[in-house]
């Protein structure tokens, strides 16, 4: 296997699962917010993490998820015989609903591949990172490693056996994300939800994906704003997050196309058309989330359209 | 309101609708099969049926579909009080799964507007038509009407309020229709659903109608193939069509994109990716039928792209 360097520096950026009537196979990658993952090859096998900043987090690699999605890749690899040293600097806070273990695994694994020539391509690459998001979530779900890998909009038509595809991503599209400082964590999160549907919200949820999927190929801001709307699992997951009908308010009266959970929560999220609306919004919902006695904190900013990517390549 | 002519005969396509993941909100209008009307302005007004060619219905305007079809419209259209006089070439066996009754409604909404000078956009003409099916099938549903009058393939986000989008058709699609010679009215059809589904199964549908949508606006017959599956509607349903496993099996074996139920039934479809295709699957949907004592029709044939169209626009 060829080497290109030894030592690399990532970006993984942080992702809303979902997109409201796209839960479980919908997502989408932010820019400017993300982990930062230090790699450096050594001779020994194994992955081994050295440090992480900014989140309390287990060093040990099976507990850890860029340990476990960074063996995934490792076993795979079966031309190398050495190991991974990672540090990791934690921007995305854990629990947030933003993807913040997707980020770990998936850069993990993009890293590594960059690192020795490429073996994986992006599919084989968000198996591995899946590994890690099992870990983290009790259940390999790639709603977050896909867009995190992909870059822009992907759908996961199916995850065993895995099938993504990317879906068109308009340049306008904006995101703003308001975190919660509560606890929410997903297995939770997922415990809430009803184990069976009425076949009329089926409809109309699936309705509302082939309108977001057509809205977002077609640029039609009006139907992606129609489209983004969930009637099965925000009913119920919605009432886990303290202020979300304010915030709802606040964030359609700035403008918004739509709003909803970002991923099990307790992140909530809008999309925009255009980076001025985003502002708008971000800032009346946090104006909205003053009035309300929890912490929070907000971002705002265009789409990642090139998924994890390297920041210093030739250090 | 300008009149543009008194007399005209139009085309209006059969239409698949649903298919597969789409239940309730996907359609598909076919070439080479539909309905023709003749339609003259008259003085007196209301809707005169005055022949029925081709299949056994109720001349009476407020028991035939295009009769209350077209008295909606002309409710609607205030700046004429005359009527109009609509014979009708059944072409489309009733009750085949394949729009029959909306053909008839699209049409004779579709002519009026024509020979009115175009009052009303195709949103319009497509709630007017609903209000035939709600006759035929007991709810007013647009999957029908819909790709009818649009032509290719449509998506209704939402019935009510009334949201369409178009969905790109790749040129190359075409597809394959087998009507079995059996009795199953949509009404029946419907009675056999589940009003509940597992969360599992709506998830896996959404990514599916997701998978289809973009397949077909990125060309992508591998992705359209994946995602014609229904894991809802089809068991349950498909157990009202002989022969169901049998076709798919040799559409499949055919090189078919995928196969399912057409509507509520009893027509089964299968998509292909070019004509030669659509002839081979044809040629074995028919031999594989051939075993089974119940007559049967066949057609395929290219999407059907412009929806319904004038045959002698001068006359």
């Amino acid at each position: 296997m060829k080497m290109k360097t030894e030592k690399l520096t990532v970006f993984a950026p942080a992702t809303i699962a979902n997109l409201s009537c796209g839960f479980d196979v919908l997502g989408l990658a932010l820019d400017g917010i993300g982990d930062i993952l230090h790699l450096e090859l050594t001779p020994e096998p194994g992955v081994s993490i050295t440090r992480v900043t900014g989140a309390d987090i287990p060093l040990e690699t099976d507990r850890n998820v860029a340990g476990i999605a960074g063996m995934a890749f490792l076993e795979a690899a079966t031309g190398y015989s050495g190991g991974v040293r990672i540090e990791i600097e934690k921007r995305i806070a854990p629990g947030s609903g933003i993807g913040s273990s997707a980020a770990s695994s998936a850069g993990t694994v993009w890293g590594l591949n960059q690192l020795l020539g490429e073996p994986f391509g992006l599919p084989d690459l968000v198996g591995f990172a899946m590994k890690g998001e099992a870990l983290a979530s009790g259940a390999a779900h790639a709603d977050n490693v896909a867009p995190a890998l992909y870059g822009g909009i992907t759908l996961v038509r199916s995850s065993h056996p895995l099938d993504i595809a990317r879906v068109h991503c308009p340049e306008a599209l904006h995101a703003c994300i308001l975190h919660p400082q509560i606890e929410l964590k997903t297995s939770d999160a997922r415990k809430v939800l009803r184990t069976s549907i009425p076949l009329s919200k089926g409809i109309r949820q699936w309705g509302n994906v082939g309108g977001l999927v057509t809205g977002l190929f077609t640029e039609d801001f009006g139907l992606i704003s129609r489209s983004l709307e969930d009637c099965i699992i925000e009913p119920v997951r919605s009432l886990l997050i303290p202020g979300f009908d304010t915030l709802r308010e606040a964030a359609l009266a700035a403008g918004a196309l739509g709003f909803g959970i970002s991923g099990s929560g307790p992140s909530v999220y809008a999309l925009t058309h255009g980076a001025d609306t985003a502002e708008a919004v971000s800032r009346a919902l946090g104006k909205a989330y003053d009035a309300i006695d929890i912490p929070y904190t907000l971002h705002h900013g265009p789409v990642n359209r090139r998924g994890i990517y390297s920041i210093n390549p030739n250090t």
